[in-house]
């Protein structure tokens, strides 16, 4: 009989609370969807704030997951099989005008693994559309593969801007996300300087050619491109505070509530305000093969999902980094 | 002996308020400057905007004007001498970074004339540089003429976005800048929808190949790029709600204040909010001048400089297009 006809083990997520469950059922899959045996999940910021309301979630959350395929439907080819694999994110539905135009991770009708109308990786299994599989290469780990995902949301940017558009960057914030941007960042050969509040997030940037400054030393109207990776109301201020007219301010994360904006700022100066999400999985995945990007010293520790109070925790302390869980 | 030595007529603004005075005296000109005699000028939605407090401004306003070369400096050729002109309203410096990269309408220590350091044009004379100067083709009388500078802010947009990124754009607003952008607009043969408040503004866009139609009328997700074209919050909030994901919204108008602005939105959806100010006067002389653009049908009134208030009275009604005061 198999794991997900009797119920599995899950982080549970409900009124702001989460709970591990024993009895989630999975329903059977679709002829285009695949049963995936999740190997190791990774927290996100955006997990943290699903539990103070963000997207008023209720369930199983966790999208960045390493895992392997289990089952599949009835129109999948077999050689997936046993294959380990990351997922999108976006679970798109490949009929709407956004999918026409593979604009897949704006799929109209997307379902978000974790986030939105789907359940999420911590979890012993999932089940998730063929379509938004990649194969993960034997040549990377599953502590590298973690970070496909969020590393794929790092080199988004760099898809939306014009390489020849800017040519001084600044990165506000250092954190887990952070992290990914200023090593993504610093292979685009710009001069690229890195706003950090603790000394340990410079320590882990270190060797990379950036500069690592305080936020008070951050002066007005200095680079061309600036990327809030903060999530906080004061990291898009200084954003904008940062930027040369006609400069680009892309917000890397969501804002937890709506705030004033001074936009008469950004009609004088001609400023563009970029919003930036999901982003490449293959160049991610290529990335972290090829070796231009180094993630193992941002583990700060694994923990097996009976222990999942202890990592959220951990997760949510100061300096925190990437924190996973073992769902098998 | 000069007009400029004795004093002269200017409409002024102080505390709110406007007022005639006669005893407005204009220092020498530099070497680098020339002295105008203005002939007509128009009133902007600026203008209004000062009165209310904008930009802070103390003096005389106006920055849309005809003018005729009366005396030039010493380092200025003397075939400028009697010649028709507009006169950029960003008076640079030609010295800072910005303007070394011929960013001039960013100038960092730039003048604004009629709004920040910079006396403007509703006056019988004006000083500025010589180097901001566009001499009228014979070809355009004062009234297309006056047109210049607007009709350059709206071709801006134009600059800034990538023809080749959309298709759909809605404007919303035809108050007098909206009609400009319009007609701009229409030249890029896009499909166009503009968000109209009273039927006189859509009637001055009869027979352009748009869409006239009502803000009830504004679907959600529809569009490619929207122009907000109001300085009003409902506005912009509408010109977003309109976009579709991956979208740009331009921002044409300075609002009053600043407000609240729910920026998860443009996360998730990838929005570009995109500032837009001054534009390329060559281009807009060009447009005239072929007759691409067609601005006599927003011409409401010319006042003497006398009837000032008359002439902003009429210009703060609702539906008033262009106001023209007459300063010699």
């Amino acid at each position: 009989m198999l794991l997900h006809s009797v119920g599995m083990k899950v982080v549970y997520l409900q009124n702001h609370k989460l709970a591990l469950r024993f009895d989630q059922a999975l329903p059977a899959i679709g002829h285009d969807e695949v049963l995936l045996k999740v190997k190791l999940a990774g927290i996100c910021g955006t997990d943290l704030a699903l539990i103070n309301g963000y997207a008023n979630f209720n369930g199983v959350p966790g999208h960045e997951f390493v895992a392997e395929v289990v089952e599949i439907g009835a129109g999948i080819d077999g050689g997936l099989t046993g294959r380990r694999v990351v997922a999108e994110i976006n679970q798109w539905c490949g009929e709407c005008d956004q999918c026409a135009q593979k604009h897949y991770t704006h799929c109209l009708s997307r379902r978000v693994i974790g986030i939105r109308d789907h359940q999420g990786c911590f979890a012993e299994q999932i089940i998730v559309k063929a379509s938004t599989l990649h194969v993960i290469p034997d040549s990377l780990d599953d502590r590298q593969a973690i970070f496909i995902e969020p590393l794929a949301a790092a080199f988004r940017i760099v898809e939306q801007l014009h390489a020849h558009d800017y040519h001084d960057v600044m990165l506000i914030g250092a954190g887990r996300l952070g992290q990914l941007i200023a090593r993504v960042m610093v292979l685009q050969k710009k001069t690229l300087t890195v706003v950090v509040r603790h000394s340990q997030q410079c320590k882990l940037l270190q060797g990379l050619p950036l500069n690592c400054i305080d936020e008070s030393a951050v002066e007005a109207r200095t680079v061309d491109v600036t990327i809030d990776a903060t999530g906080q109301q004061s990291g898009l201020t200084l954003a904008l505070h940062a930027l040369r007219s006609q400069g680009i301010c892309v917000m890397k994360s969501s804002y937890p509530s709506p705030f004033v904006v001074d936009l008469t700022r950004l009609v004088i100066d001609e400023i563009k305000l970029l919003g930036s999400r999901c982003g490449p999985f293959s160049i991610a995945i290529k990335a972290l093969e090829d070796g231009s990007i180094e993630t193992e010293s941002l583990i700060d520790a694994t923990f097996v999902i009976d222990d999942y109070q202890a990592a959220f925790a951990l997760a949510d302390q100061k300096g925190s980094m990437k924190v996973l869980i073992k769902p098998c």
